[in-house]
């Protein structure tokens, strides 16, 4: 299998297609919930349900100069986060019942994102660990465009949320290690997909959460 | 009228110009109002302005692909928004006294960029809703950027201030039917701009405002 | 000397590399010490040493449309930030204990990145005074996105800091004018850098800050 015939595409198309919607919906929820709890009205739930569900996606095209961003061509993708945010404009309350369902799905589509990312960004002529970068970067940029626009401190940078950016980090590292060495199948990709889906349930169920720096009580200058 | 000679401008080259570079002009002032209002020095006040004014357009600039951005390449794009930022520095209580007629004149850029984004948007090859979405951000993305750098919750997204996003989408929409029929001239385009500017107004004259989320007594639980 | 023969490296290409990735390194301490300061973990040390490092530069490849960005295809330049952050992590009381040499060393790091980055928005076709911009966008623009992400309000737009983008200002216009001049050469290049880096640490020793608007005890009116 020749790399350069990869495309961003792990499965057929229609299959891929409805994967990355049910992605794209589940990320908009997760940012029109948010904006139900900041009190926003309907149409800043929509505007938080766009951006957190495309953010990531538009960055990603926007660095490696996939132009125009495939959040405005490709079918689907603008639509369905104003259905997700007139979803939880009606049904918060219920949306936020099903909050554990939620972050199952959102784990599935963090596990969808950073493979589907490093692959189109290798495909763009990225190497090995700038693609993985981009992988990391479609699968939780929203997340943290979300949170400036609502303006918390990003939840991926917090010590105490369990580990996002590193199930992202595994398993886009393990779709490059398979186009380097030029095994990337449907299969091997979506086992990736699992990968990370896996890994971050369990940080979920177990707690995991990432080091802080050394010596925290080391003085706290002004910064510059 | 063949849509693909549809250019992003709805008016004879130097009146277009002249509109835009108000349009700018006035979005810069309120960048530099925000400025003072923060303590901001000189530079902030400036940077502020640049953001405001020209940000909307950057955004939409970097999403359609069409660089390098215009705000970099049209003439005087770039100068305009200092001199508003100096404006706003020597003079900014006169300035602020005169808010009211800011406000009009910042309704009226907003009539004028949702019709003139959506248009480029089109030209750029984006569908019809993107193209809208495409006005809406030229409009309205601008004031997000200073509301971000100045840390204040985004105007844009906050229920407790008349609509700003609805009557940029209505505007936008408006042209991109005119599109879709073939029926896009300078006068039609012009309409859907003071529809836009009309829309806006009365939304300043009678505190319209959008609804938020339903049940809003729903449990208020911790974000994901 | 033909302008149009102008690079955006002003020396050798191996200086010019070994140039960058100081500068970067250096960018991205602050970055990763800021991190450490806001209570984040070893990702979050990382991705803010990311972003401070490489944001500059990536957004000026953004609005200039050199795409993919520099920051993903140039050599070395996405893993160094890495390694500042594993740094910060390990060793951060060290780090806070030489902050200022780390200060020095940004203020290299602005002197060089305001004359590569006006070099290069020139290379791409644009104006003296857009590439001007792109200077200070490429010389302060991680910070900016550094504080954003640790909900700092931009230490460059606050009045009690110590100017920053005015050196910028000062480096990226020697080199602007200087290639009107048609007398780019890497000596003068220098120059202007080393003007910029001048300029900053006066700033520093002496405590240099902006002025703010005229007529402070102008009312507060509640922003639009």
């Amino acid at each position: 299998m020749q790399t350069d015939q990869v495309t961003s595409e792990i499965f057929p198309h229609n299959v891929q297609q409805t994967l990355d919607l049910i992605g794209i919906f589940v990320f908009a929820l997760s940012g029109g919930l948010m904006a139900v709890r900041k009190n926003m009205d309907i149409f800043g739930i929509c505007v938080l349900a766009e951006a957190t569900a495309l953010g990531g996606g538009v960055l990603r095209d926007l660095v490696i100069g996939a132009l125009p961003v495939a959040a405005f061509t490709s079918f689907g993708y603008f639509p369905t986060p104003l259905v997700a945010g007139v979803v939880v404009f009606f049904l918060h309350p219920e949306v936020e019942r099903i909050t554990r369902t939620v972050m199952v799905l959102d784990a599935a589509g963090l596990g969808l994102f950073c493979v589907t990312g490093t692959i189109k960004a290798h495909t763009y002529g990225l190497g090995a660990v700038p693609s993985v970068a981009c992988g990391m970067l479609t699968a939780a940029g929203g997340g943290v465009i979300r949170d400036l626009l609502a303006m918390e401190p990003p939840s991926l940078l917090r010590w105490d949320r369990e580990i996002y950016a590193v199930p992202a980090l595994v398993g886009s590292a393990v779709v490059a290690i398979l186009i380097g060495m030029g095994r990337l199948t449907p299969l091997y990709a979506s086992l990736a997909a699992v990968v990370a889906f896996a890994m971050r349930m369990l940080a979920l169920k177990y707690g995991w959460r990432a080091p802080r720096a050394w010596h925290r009580n080391g003085s706290r200058t002004s910064e510059e």
